[in-house]
């Protein structure tokens, strides 16, 4: 198996993109990508593009195709990858497989989604669909879940409400450090546990917003990885798995079962512990994800991880730093290039180009989530 | 780099699934091969669902993470891979990959499209979501687009009409001995010549239909295959590759790039020339397509397939038959199960399993193309 070096990584400015649409957004970040590591388009041999639903939200498909055409990476292979919200994390799994595999041996990755211009529901609609059409029936869609799962969570586990809103106020304040975030402005506890109520528990600034975005990442062979850069990191660990798609059907709510299952394997094959982690991006769509996630991956014990955010040690300056880019909270969430966009933080924070986030970080750990944990992909990165 | 092998495979009935859904006919295939390999759900460990448009014909996404729930493959880790009509032979592809590369041990490969439940012209309007804005706005679908170059291939070429209609005479008659095809009816010449004009010269019979259906393979790393089965098949080249989206920039309509480039790389990859072909499914969606196809992949020179045909070279008792399944044309093409159900064709010659199809052969071949030859893979498998 050949191991796997990431060369390059970048991301557009998320936010509300009026005006552009996936395939400009795509094309922005493939482009700045090449150039940060200095690649020419011929040399790309794979394409992989992350993107939940373009056809959905533009009517527009096959953009794997446009974008190879936009960039002028042709004849290279192009393939979309979707794993809804989690596509990016499985696009890194993919470009990891191309090269480890030997097909290729210059793949870039490219995640991004255009959602800004439909309204809130028909966007909550197109991502709805991504549920049980016995759940959603019921009203149970991916909102409603978290509320409930966030209840259950502080009531089983004794927890304080506080703790939910102290994940917002965090990952708001690490946003205000990235200039590609779509909020760039701290909000204080009382501003969370006032703001208008969602689905009990859980509030406004509990969620993610709705983004338009891109991100993307290159790979190679690490044995070709000094002919293009000094600086680069290499993939440790990568491995995805699967829970029920009827949510209702899991043993025990707080548990994320495919986050523990990827986890395990991703850490398996780095030979490492979740001790050994310097920074972490989890996928907090909502404030209590980001709990579950530092339970299933083993960074706390179960019912214990909120005890950790409460002592301030996820926070930037904190043992495990969590979040730094803003996570989805902040930094905004275009479903598709949110998994990549995690890979480029902990890319960024192990080469030494975070900038005002920069941590002291060897190891790095990215968390993609889709669905309400239906599909997840966990990756390991380290300092070359 | 791991060699790679198929242990099983199925398709379902293809046709008009009235009353089902994608996630039944996914379900179908993909319980029917693991059946045909007598391998448990549990020892599944990545599942890879080819599929173009689940969200656009039927409002559900995460079709992957469904499948892995009702098949019990839990905790597999599952991806949708798309490339439009070319997502079964992309699916093969990443299927490979993840045994090649040592992600997995036991890869499920499950492709469908459940499309009749729509209109022709609501099927048509998400099919040409394909093509590049610039040109469908000015009415340049993919049958436009069919029309115009089989214009242009017999007048260039000198090309009788009724060398196209030969093709789909053929085809006809390979899927009246196909238990699986949509049509299983012969048609002569007469009523392919006398069918109501599409896009002149090409008539309604020249037109693959509207289909539901799914089929799936099943794959292992080469040394383990005798621990499931003493009959199987290898992988002994595969490659993928893009042309341009925008259809009228390339320089000769009548040449597809990205088969030529895809099969160049297969038949580099498997040490094999084009001579060396004892069957082959290429993707006949037009009847065009199987022309322009045979020469990319180096089976006629260019301009010269037609004669091929005419002399019967490619029928189920020629030199090299070509879609003894009936092809896209007779069986049908439910987009992402299609470039599957080609890798299921020459497996099951392969083994021997091909019924009244049966040709003696070793070596096959499978190309699938989606758009209009936008993106290509090309997959050849050998007897172990």
């Amino acid at each position: 198996m050949t191991d796997v070096a990431v060369i390059g990584a970048s991301m557009t400015q998320f936010g509300n993109r009026e005006g552009e649409w996936i395939r400009d957004l795509l094309a922005e970040a493939g482009q700045a990508c090449l150039a940060d590591a200095t690649v020419s388009p011929d040399d790309v041999e794979h394409l992989y593009v992350s993107n939940m639903a373009s056809g959905e939200f533009e009517g527009q498909t096959g953009v794997m195709n446009a974008l190879a055409h936009d960039m002028g990476v042709l004849p290279a292979y192009a393939q979309r990858v979707d794993q809804t919200s989690a596509s990016g994390g499985a696009g890194i799994y993919a470009a990891w497989q191309s090269i480890a595999s030997g097909a290729s041996d210059l793949t870039l990755l490219v995640g991004g989604e255009k959602m800004t211009h439909k309204t809130t529901g028909e966007a909550t609609d197109v991502i709805a669909s991504i549920t049980h059409p016995a759940e959603y029936k019921h009203g149970l869609t991916l909102p409603s879940f978290a509320g409930l799962t966030a209840r259950h969570y502080l009531e089983k586990f004794d927890a304080p409400r506080e703790a939910l809103a102290r994940v917002a106020v965090k990952n708001h304040e690490n946003g205000t450090r990235n200039p590609h975030a779509q909020f760039r402005k701290t909000v204080d506890m009382e501003t969370v546990l006032d703001s208008p109520m969602v689905a009990d528990p859980l509030r406004l600034y509990d969620f993610c917003p709705i983004t338009d975005g891109s991100a993307a990442m290159l790979f190679c062979p690490e044995e070709l990885a000094r002919e293009y850069t000094d600086e680069y990191a290499t993939v440790a660990g990568v491995a995805g798995a699967t829970d029920t798609h009827v949510v209702h059907e899991r043993a025990d709510p707080t548990h994320m079962g495919a986050v523990a299952e990827s986890g395990r394997e991703a850490f398996e094959m780095a030979d490492a512990d979740p001790e050994d982690v310097d920074v972490a991006e989890l996928h907090d769509m909502f404030t209590i994800l980001e709990l579950l996630q530092m339970e299933a991956l083993g960074f706390a014990e179960q019912g214990e991880a909120w005890k950790r955010v409460e002592a301030g040690e996820t926070a930037i300056d904190g043992d495990l730093p969590i979040n730094t880019s803003g996570g989805l909270k902040s930094k905004g969430h275009p479903l598709g290039a949110s998994g990549v966009a995690q890979g480029v933080e902990i890319y960024e924070q192990l080469v030494g180009e975070a900038g005002d986030r920069q941590v002291d970080a060897e190891l790095g750990l990215a968390c993609n989530v889709g669905g309400f944990g239906n599909c997840v992909t966990t990756t390991l990165m380290e300092v070359a």
